[in-house]
């Protein structure tokens, strides 16, 4: 076997990265996280691990929601930003052009291909952090985003994020349909 | 503005896949699952959500530990058929090459680049869903993977999976680093 043991904080998979929005003192503010996944599609359910103090995670406590902002490639310095600097000493407000949807104090980013608004339906304490359930209430593209109605990851060319070497990425080549591919596989194994 | 509002289930972005190993009935079984992000890093600490209805659920619940096994881009045809295919139905416990590390019954997949043992450490209940928190006890990848020490994503070359167009795909190209790309801003924002 050619397996070795490795440090069990050391090691990295593609992860998406977000930037998430709330109003903080009556100002937009965004940071920018990358432990984030679905929980359940109907209702669309996120579920977003956050330090407690981040000056983020006062706002959401407060307002109990948040938008989750899907960055494409070309944002990755403005996304990198928001992760290297705390809305306690930067305002990053205008930083971005900033609409509302339905939920009056949930700020999302113009410029992100995809915008999410969410409700708060739950906060579970895990290691000290913040694991925040929300639900999705509203959802923006943009026309030319989307292939059959349903905004396309491909044209969105949405920013990737990978740790410990902390590098963005693009998204790669086509590899094939799930749902699909297994079927050439005989139901033996 | 040109954003138009779009379906709440309806968006993707990527997502790594992995597959979830566990005991059931004393022989190896193995899951795909895409819903996973890390929660926590010292010590290093997983929240997948699985549906409470899956065989390897059952396992879980059972075995108190899990294994998740990162596939690379040329396993996606088995990934996929551990995804159609349920361990009520389908013995897979010899799709895999298995080895075990310090957990005795966590199946860890050998042809992948990157596995890891987990012990669970809670499991919370989230739209009748399970989101279990496992704390990551074993991690284990190659040399030649390994970049200065670490598992390499790129020479890894993992797999991507997107929602709800059900595709796979590479990592694509590098964009940049990060806590480096966004020293380009002034502090104003």
């Amino acid at each position: 076997m050619k397996k070795i043991s490795i440090n069990t904080s050391n090691f990295g998979y593609p992860m998406p990265i977000v930037l998430i929005g709330t109003e903080v003192q009556e100002k937009p503010n965004f940071m920018t996280a990358a432990w984030m996944t679905h929980v359940n599609l109907e209702p669309s359910m996120l579920a977003v691990c956050l330090s407690r103090d981040h000056f983020t995670s006062g706002g959401i406590r407060e307002n109990k929601t948040f938008s989750v902002n899907f960055p494409y490639t070309s944002l990755a310095i403005k996304t990198d930003f928001c992760g290297m600097n705390s809305g306690k000493e930067t305002d990053k407000s205008t930083l971005f052009t900033v609409f509302h949807g339905k939920l009056k104090n949930v700020p999302l980013i113009e410029e992100c291909p995809l915008c999410v608004g969410c409700t708060v339906s739950n906060i579970y304490s895990v290691a000290g952090d913040m694991l925040l359930i929300g639900e999705v209430v509203e959802a923006y593209s943009e026309e030319k985003y989307l292939t059959q109605g349903s905004p396309d990851v491909k044209k969105m060319n949405l920013l990737i994020f990978t740790m410990p070497d902390n590098r963005y990425w693009s998204l790669g080549e086509y590899v094939g349909q799930a749902w699909e591919m297994g079927k050439t596989l005989p139901k033996e194994g």
